[in-house]
């Protein structure tokens, strides 16, 4: 089954305790493009402009990312800058520059119009619902958000809320959407916004996972030398919906290992700065990362 | 196989946003013994004071707790008075008044001398060793401790840990007493002080585990209602003690199913007041949880 991910592609500079790195290829589409790749034929809509460098296009081509609907208008790239201390849970961001991205008008193939199972990263949720009204018959919706489209597009946000099967937070944003402390309740007040399942990204602490009918968490499998987070929660947003398209099932089985996979591959990610490690990962290396994980996990 | 435990017995004040308790029977050593005791006998070491209600005493005796080497002095019961906010993964200390606990001298009888399962709850390193001193042949010695002797005792405790097998800090001292950031770090280089086994609680986020040929996370059992965090480390402390005195046998096996009891019966004690949930829990309810929180865990 093929995927549609709308979100961005990004050029992005990050400085952590292991250095510093100035316009890598990023942006959410990018990281869950590159996770979800071994699992499904993966579709990237999202928008570049002229200055975006000609080799992240092929570097993408090259990795079976279908980019018919990644369009490049006339202006700047989406830019992020962002650095991270301490402990690295969460990113302080420099600057941003939204460049095309602020005139951002999805326009998709027939062919992926057609497609069932969809990923909206983290975009205006305008253009998330834009998107997701151009797919004929999806079977499987999931969104990402931000903070920012929390405290200024709420209305959109929550009317988007209702079309969707599943909503992928991470705990800060799961909080404030909600209005609840305790990412438990978090987790019961967003499925009442409307998804019948709520995924909350924890980073370093794993995943909680809600619906009526199955609520669990999952650690996140233990990295040894962390050098750049950006991109891990949409790394599992990839393995994780990649996961799920490829099976075609939806159950409690396929849900647990689907959340398995993700998090594997948010740990390959965050590895090396940007896509460097997730770029030359092999199904091979996800399997057996699973495998130790999923072993650690029986008691 | 029996188990002593060295901590603290306490009166407890404790305020969250689902109420306020004054006075209730609390401390390291009673949170530990009312969950090991479901495993193996427990033999609790600790000092109260002429203060110290009659009803509290017969409660633990009544619940199998072996209280031979629970010392009365003359003074005050040791008091902790806290409050917990917002998503309580800590306790704000409003008052501490150490009373008797200030010249405790812990004194065994020989049948506990001869015992080999030891878990040193937080008190001074120095009361630790000298208990430590005390057993004949101890074979597995678990130590907790607290920021206040990581930084005014901090050569005791490092003499100390050379003696212990197992190390049990929350995060927040894990990353104190290694000057660590990341708790995989921070479990290395604890490793290195000492104990052949780190483990580190995260609260709602679950355990790490590190040796050196083991390590994983496992996370908190999901609690929908949260009343009163107080004693959650030294529930699970004592569950997985208490397994793994049980069990006689450390390994892969038994280590990660000592971390799921552990798990469960603290997300038990986080259900009500102090003692309360503990004080009326069942194996079977136990066994019930822990099946659930495998089941879960099996991709």
């Amino acid at each position: 089954m093929s995927l549609v991910v709308l979100g961005t592609v990004a050029l992005d500079t990050v400085k952590t305790p292991q250095g510093k790195k100035t316009n890598m290829l990023g942006g959410s589409a990018a990281h869950f493009s590159m996770a979800a790749r071994f699992f499904v034929p993966v579709n990237l809509v999202a928008v570049i402009g002229e200055d975006f460098p000609a080799r992240h296009i092929s570097f993408l081509r090259h990795k079976g990312i279908n980019l018919t609907s990644l369009r490049k208008e006339s202006g700047k790239t989406f830019r992020w800058e962002g650095e991270y201390h301490g402990d690295m849970n969460a990113a302080l961001t420099l600057n941003t520059e939204l460049g095309v991205l602020s005139a951002f008008h999805p326009e998709i193939s027939e062919e992926e119009k057609k497609m069932e199972y969809i990923f909206l990263a983290n975009v205006d949720p305008d253009i998330q619902a834009r998107l997701l009204d151009s797919i004929h018959s999806p079977r499987l919706v999931a969104l990402d958000s931000m903070n920012y489209w929390i405290k200024h597009k709420q209305r959109s946000l929550r009317k988007l809320l209702k079309r969707v099967d599943i909503l992928v937070a991470n705990d800060a944003e799961a909080k404030e959407l909600s209005g609840k402390h305790s990412l438990f309740e978090a987790a019961v007040k967003l499925r009442a916004l409307g998804p019948k399942m709520i995924v909350i990204k924890k980073g370093e602490h794993g995943v909680l996972f809600y619906s009526d009918t199955l609520n669990f968490s999952l650690p996140a499998y233990p990295v040894r030398k962390l050098v750049d987070p950006t991109g891990a929660g949409d790394s599992f947003a990839g393995g994780f919906m990649g996961y799920l398209a490829k099976e075609g099932v939806i159950n409690k089985q396929s849900i647990k290992k689907a959340v398995g996979y993700g998090t594997v591959i948010a740990s390959y990610n965050v590895e090396g700065f940007g896509l460097t490690r997730t770029a030359k990962l092999t199904m091979k290396e996800i399997n057996s990362r699973f495998n130790s994980y999923r072993d650690n996990l029986i008691l």
